[in-house]
Protein backbone atom coordinates (compact mmCIF):
# COMPACT_ATOMS: atom_id res chain seq x y z
CA UNK A 1 0.00 0.00 0.00
CA UNK A 2 1.59 3.50 -0.78
CA UNK A 3 0.74 7.38 -1.09
CA UNK A 4 -1.09 6.30 -4.87
CA UNK A 5 -3.50 4.04 -3.63
CA UNK A 6 -5.04 5.35 -0.27
CA UNK A 7 -5.17 8.66 -2.97
CA UNK A 8 -7.34 6.51 -5.25
CA UNK A 9 -9.42 5.53 -1.92
CA UNK A 10 -10.00 8.92 -1.00
CA UNK A 11 -11.49 9.36 -4.41
CA UNK A 12 -12.83 6.82 -5.19
CA UNK A 13 -15.32 7.49 -1.87
CA UNK A 14 -15.76 11.11 -3.44
CA UNK A 15 -17.16 9.30 -6.47
CA UNK A 16 -18.94 6.50 -5.22
CA UNK A 17 -20.79 8.31 -2.59
CA UNK A 18 -21.57 11.70 -5.10
CA UNK A 19 -23.00 9.57 -7.56
CA UNK A 20 -25.53 8.29 -5.27
CA UNK A 21 -27.21 12.37 -5.09
CA UNK A 22 -26.46 12.81 -1.05
CA UNK A 23 -23.51 14.64 -1.17
CA UNK A 24 -20.42 16.22 -2.33
CA UNK A 25 -17.47 15.25 -5.04
CA UNK A 26 -15.30 15.00 -1.41
CA UNK A 27 -13.29 11.97 0.24
CA UNK A 28 -11.10 11.42 2.57
CA UNK A 29 -9.22 8.58 4.39
CA UNK A 30 -6.74 8.86 7.63
CA UNK A 31 -3.83 6.10 7.56
CA UNK A 32 -1.45 5.32 10.32
CA UNK A 33 1.23 2.53 9.84
CA UNK A 34 -0.02 1.66 6.47
CA UNK A 35 -3.53 1.06 7.32
CA UNK A 36 -6.63 2.96 6.69
CA UNK A 37 -8.46 3.98 10.31
CA UNK A 38 -11.11 6.49 9.28
CA UNK A 39 -13.17 6.64 6.29
CA UNK A 40 -15.14 10.25 5.50
CA UNK A 41 -17.07 11.74 2.40
CA UNK A 42 -19.02 14.97 2.06
CA UNK A 43 -21.95 14.53 4.19
CA UNK A 44 -23.05 18.24 4.62
CA UNK A 45 -26.49 17.98 3.21
CA UNK A 46 -27.28 14.05 3.99
CA UNK A 47 -26.35 14.46 7.83
CA UNK A 48 -28.00 18.41 8.06
CA UNK A 49 -23.97 19.26 9.12
CA UNK A 50 -22.07 22.04 7.93
CA UNK A 51 -19.09 20.74 9.54
CA UNK A 52 -19.53 17.21 7.70
CA UNK A 53 -16.64 17.65 5.56
CA UNK A 54 -14.86 14.48 4.19
CA UNK A 55 -11.73 15.01 6.21
CA UNK A 56 -13.85 16.32 9.49
CA UNK A 57 -15.65 12.89 9.49
CA UNK A 58 -12.51 10.85 8.12
CA UNK A 59 -10.44 12.69 11.68
CA UNK A 60 -13.54 12.02 14.14
CA UNK A 61 -13.36 8.13 12.53
CA UNK A 62 -9.91 7.51 13.32
CA UNK A 63 -9.97 9.50 16.39
CA UNK A 64 -13.07 7.51 18.18
CA UNK A 65 -11.57 3.99 16.23
CA UNK A 66 -8.38 4.42 17.79
CA UNK A 67 -9.41 6.24 20.92
CA UNK A 68 -7.33 9.38 20.70
CA UNK A 69 -7.98 13.02 19.85
CA UNK A 70 -4.27 12.91 18.94
CA UNK A 71 -3.48 11.63 15.46
CA UNK A 72 0.30 12.82 15.27
CA UNK A 73 1.46 9.54 14.05
CA UNK A 74 -1.27 9.44 10.87
CA UNK A 75 -1.60 11.04 7.80
CA UNK A 76 -4.68 12.24 5.95
CA UNK A 77 -5.30 11.86 1.87
CA UNK A 78 -8.06 13.73 0.74
CA UNK A 79 -9.49 13.39 -2.53
CA UNK A 80 -9.56 17.31 -3.59
CA UNK A 81 -7.25 20.36 -1.59
CA UNK A 82 -8.91 20.83 1.95
CA UNK A 83 -10.77 24.01 2.83
CA UNK A 84 -9.81 26.22 5.85
CA UNK A 85 -11.94 24.46 8.08
CA UNK A 86 -10.68 21.12 7.35
CA UNK A 87 -6.73 22.42 7.22
CA UNK A 88 -7.59 23.69 10.45
CA UNK A 89 -8.82 20.62 12.01
CA UNK A 90 -5.85 18.68 10.55
CA UNK A 91 -3.94 20.65 12.57
CA UNK A 92 -5.56 20.53 15.74
CA UNK A 93 -5.33 16.74 15.27
CA UNK A 94 -1.64 17.19 15.11
CA UNK A 95 -1.69 15.12 11.43
CA UNK A 96 1.28 16.08 10.29
CA UNK A 97 1.07 14.88 6.69
CA UNK A 98 -1.46 15.80 3.87
CA UNK A 99 -1.76 14.20 0.51
CA UNK A 100 -4.58 15.80 -1.78
CA UNK A 101 -5.66 15.45 -5.82
CA UNK A 102 -7.53 17.87 -6.12
CA UNK A 103 -6.58 21.43 -5.95
CA UNK A 104 -8.60 24.51 -4.74
CA UNK A 105 -9.24 25.59 -7.98
CA UNK A 106 -10.69 22.59 -9.43
CA UNK A 107 -13.25 22.69 -6.54
CA UNK A 108 -13.73 26.17 -6.93
CA UNK A 109 -14.73 25.56 -11.08
CA UNK A 110 -17.12 22.82 -10.16
CA UNK A 111 -18.77 25.66 -7.84
CA UNK A 112 -17.01 24.89 -4.14
CA UNK A 113 -15.50 27.97 -3.33
CA UNK A 114 -13.28 28.22 -0.19
CA UNK A 115 -11.84 31.36 -1.70
CA UNK A 116 -13.65 33.81 0.51
CA UNK A 117 -13.03 31.80 3.80
CA UNK A 118 -9.10 31.79 3.06
CA UNK A 119 -9.39 35.77 2.27
CA UNK A 120 -11.77 36.47 5.52
CA UNK A 121 -9.18 34.29 7.64
CA UNK A 122 -6.46 36.91 6.70
CA UNK A 123 -8.69 39.84 7.73
CA UNK A 124 -9.17 41.32 11.13
CA UNK A 125 -12.30 41.95 12.17
CA UNK A 126 -13.53 45.26 11.17
CA UNK A 127 -12.73 43.93 7.61
CA UNK A 128 -14.40 40.79 7.27
CA UNK A 129 -17.84 40.45 5.70
CA UNK A 130 -18.72 38.37 8.42
CA UNK A 131 -20.33 41.13 11.47
CA UNK A 132 -17.69 40.25 14.77
CA UNK A 133 -18.65 41.97 17.70
CA UNK A 134 -16.83 42.19 21.69
CA UNK A 135 -18.18 42.31 24.77
CA UNK A 136 -17.90 41.05 28.29
CA UNK A 137 -13.90 40.73 27.73
CA UNK A 138 -12.96 41.01 31.64
CA UNK A 139 -15.84 37.69 31.98
CA UNK A 140 -14.39 35.70 28.98
CA UNK A 141 -10.76 36.27 30.16
CA UNK A 142 -11.81 35.00 33.49
CA UNK A 143 -13.07 31.42 32.57
CA UNK A 144 -9.82 31.13 30.61
CA UNK A 145 -8.25 32.06 33.93
CA UNK A 146 -9.75 30.42 36.53
CA UNK A 147 -9.12 27.03 33.93
CA UNK A 148 -5.53 27.84 33.62
CA UNK A 149 -5.55 28.09 37.86
CA UNK A 150 -7.20 24.76 38.13
CA UNK A 151 -5.10 21.82 38.97
CA UNK A 152 -8.05 19.31 37.66
CA UNK A 153 -7.93 20.82 34.51
CA UNK A 154 -7.99 18.08 31.62
CA UNK A 155 -5.31 19.17 29.58
CA UNK A 156 -5.09 18.44 26.14
CA UNK B 1 -33.32 38.33 25.32
CA UNK B 2 -30.29 40.69 24.30
CA UNK B 3 -26.82 39.59 23.03
CA UNK B 4 -25.20 40.02 26.77
CA UNK B 5 -27.80 37.18 28.00
CA UNK B 6 -26.81 35.08 24.82
CA UNK B 7 -22.91 35.87 25.83
CA UNK B 8 -23.35 34.95 29.28
CA UNK B 9 -25.21 31.88 28.52
CA UNK B 10 -22.19 30.84 26.33
CA UNK B 11 -19.47 31.42 28.90
CA UNK B 12 -21.66 30.07 31.55
CA UNK B 13 -21.42 26.96 29.37
CA UNK B 14 -17.60 27.10 29.42
CA UNK B 15 -17.51 27.53 33.21
CA UNK B 16 -19.80 24.70 34.35
CA UNK B 17 -17.96 22.45 31.66
CA UNK B 18 -14.39 23.15 32.38
CA UNK B 19 -14.96 22.59 35.91
CA UNK B 20 -15.89 19.59 36.01
CA UNK B 21 -12.25 18.40 34.61
CA UNK B 22 -13.75 17.27 31.48
CA UNK B 23 -13.49 19.69 28.73
CA UNK B 24 -11.63 23.16 27.83
CA UNK B 25 -13.40 26.71 29.12
CA UNK B 26 -15.14 27.30 25.86
CA UNK B 27 -19.28 27.54 25.24
CA UNK B 28 -21.03 28.72 22.78
CA UNK B 29 -24.62 29.22 21.60
CA UNK B 30 -26.37 29.76 18.33
CA UNK B 31 -29.65 32.18 18.10
CA UNK B 32 -31.86 32.31 16.45
CA UNK B 33 -34.82 35.44 16.36
CA UNK B 34 -33.94 35.30 19.77
CA UNK B 35 -34.08 31.66 20.66
CA UNK B 36 -31.25 29.57 21.67
CA UNK B 37 -31.20 26.87 19.15
CA UNK B 38 -28.08 25.27 19.76
CA UNK B 39 -25.53 24.40 22.39
CA UNK B 40 -22.09 23.36 22.94
CA UNK B 41 -18.74 23.49 25.05
CA UNK B 42 -15.60 21.86 24.24
CA UNK B 43 -15.38 18.38 24.32
CA UNK B 44 -12.12 17.66 22.39
CA UNK B 45 -11.17 15.15 25.29
CA UNK B 46 -14.76 13.23 26.48
CA UNK B 47 -15.64 13.03 22.73
CA UNK B 48 -11.98 11.70 21.30
CA UNK B 49 -12.85 14.28 18.43
CA UNK B 50 -10.41 16.84 17.37
CA UNK B 51 -12.97 18.64 16.22
CA UNK B 52 -15.58 18.90 18.89
CA UNK B 53 -14.67 22.28 19.72
CA UNK B 54 -17.77 24.88 21.29
CA UNK B 55 -18.94 26.62 17.83
CA UNK B 56 -18.62 23.46 15.58
CA UNK B 57 -21.18 21.46 18.71
CA UNK B 58 -23.50 24.81 18.68
CA UNK B 59 -23.86 24.69 15.13
CA UNK B 60 -24.19 20.73 14.29
CA UNK B 61 -26.61 21.25 17.10
CA UNK B 62 -28.47 24.11 15.49
CA UNK B 63 -28.84 22.84 12.04
CA UNK B 64 -29.89 19.15 13.72
CA UNK B 65 -32.52 20.97 15.50
CA UNK B 66 -33.73 23.26 12.92
CA UNK B 67 -33.33 20.64 9.74
CA UNK B 68 -30.79 22.65 7.71
CA UNK B 69 -27.52 23.12 7.21
CA UNK B 70 -27.86 26.96 6.51
CA UNK B 71 -28.04 29.02 9.28
CA UNK B 72 -27.97 32.39 7.77
CA UNK B 73 -30.71 33.73 10.18
CA UNK B 74 -28.69 32.96 12.86
CA UNK B 75 -26.33 34.33 14.71
CA UNK B 76 -23.44 32.59 17.26
CA UNK B 77 -22.24 33.51 20.89
CA UNK B 78 -19.07 32.70 21.99
CA UNK B 79 -16.69 32.52 24.86
CA UNK B 80 -14.06 33.41 23.44
CA UNK B 81 -12.82 34.50 20.13
CA UNK B 82 -13.24 31.50 17.67
CA UNK B 83 -10.52 29.49 16.24
CA UNK B 84 -9.54 29.72 12.41
CA UNK B 85 -11.48 25.94 12.22
CA UNK B 86 -14.60 27.75 14.42
CA UNK B 87 -14.95 30.59 12.64
CA UNK B 88 -14.84 28.70 8.70
CA UNK B 89 -17.50 26.28 10.13
CA UNK B 90 -19.36 29.44 10.56
CA UNK B 91 -18.83 30.51 6.94
CA UNK B 92 -19.59 27.31 5.50
CA UNK B 93 -23.12 27.41 8.21
CA UNK B 94 -23.40 30.95 6.25
CA UNK B 95 -24.00 32.51 10.03
CA UNK B 96 -23.88 36.70 9.19
CA UNK B 97 -22.85 37.69 13.04
CA UNK B 98 -20.67 36.50 15.90
CA UNK B 99 -20.45 37.73 19.37
CA UNK B 100 -17.77 36.47 21.07
CA UNK B 101 -16.19 37.69 25.01
CA UNK B 102 -12.68 36.60 25.64
CA UNK B 103 -10.59 37.24 22.78
CA UNK B 104 -7.65 35.11 21.50
CA UNK B 105 -5.02 36.57 23.21
CA UNK B 106 -6.61 35.63 26.79
CA UNK B 107 -6.60 32.12 25.00
CA UNK B 108 -3.11 31.97 24.47
CA UNK B 109 -2.31 32.69 27.67
CA UNK B 110 -4.27 30.01 29.05
CA UNK B 111 -2.53 27.64 27.06
CA UNK B 112 -4.60 27.44 24.00
CA UNK B 113 -2.74 28.49 20.91
CA UNK B 114 -4.46 28.52 17.74
CA UNK B 115 -1.52 31.48 16.23
CA UNK B 116 0.04 28.85 14.59
CA UNK B 117 -2.80 27.76 12.10
CA UNK B 118 -3.99 31.03 11.23
CA UNK B 119 -0.30 31.81 10.40
CA UNK B 120 -0.02 28.37 8.41
CA UNK B 121 -3.42 29.27 6.51
CA UNK B 122 -2.31 32.29 5.33
CA UNK B 123 1.23 30.22 4.20
CA UNK B 124 1.33 28.38 1.09
CA UNK B 125 2.13 24.45 0.80
CA UNK B 126 5.84 24.58 0.64
CA UNK B 127 6.17 27.28 3.77
CA UNK B 128 4.16 25.46 6.00
CA UNK B 129 5.09 23.18 8.74
CA UNK B 130 2.28 20.85 7.78
CA UNK B 131 4.16 18.47 4.70
CA UNK B 132 1.61 18.60 1.92
CA UNK B 133 1.89 16.52 -1.30
CA UNK B 134 -0.38 16.63 -4.41
CA UNK B 135 -0.79 13.76 -6.97
CA UNK B 136 -3.15 12.10 -9.10
CA UNK B 137 -4.48 15.57 -10.00
CA UNK B 138 -6.38 14.54 -13.51
CA UNK B 139 -8.13 11.90 -10.83
CA UNK B 140 -9.37 14.72 -8.45
CA UNK B 141 -10.23 16.78 -11.25
CA UNK B 142 -12.37 14.45 -12.93
CA UNK B 143 -14.54 13.27 -9.60
CA UNK B 144 -15.39 17.74 -9.24
CA UNK B 145 -16.32 17.82 -13.16
CA UNK B 146 -18.14 14.55 -13.32
CA UNK B 147 -20.29 16.05 -10.48
CA UNK B 148 -20.35 19.28 -11.65
CA UNK B 149 -21.92 17.56 -14.91
CA UNK B 150 -24.36 15.74 -12.94
CA UNK B 151 -27.61 16.84 -12.81
CA UNK B 152 -28.86 14.80 -10.32
CA UNK B 153 -26.06 16.08 -8.15
CA UNK B 154 -27.40 17.48 -4.58
CA UNK B 155 -26.55 21.08 -4.59
CA UNK B 156 -25.37 22.87 -1.12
Amino acid sequence: MNDLTFLRQAIQLAREYSRTGKGGPFGAVVVREGEVVGLGRNQVVEALDPTAHAEVLAIRDAARRLGTHLLDDCAIYCSCEPCPMCLSAIYWARIPRVVFAGKGEDAKAAGFDDTLIAQELAFGWKDRALQGDQALGEEGKKVLEEWARDPDRVEY
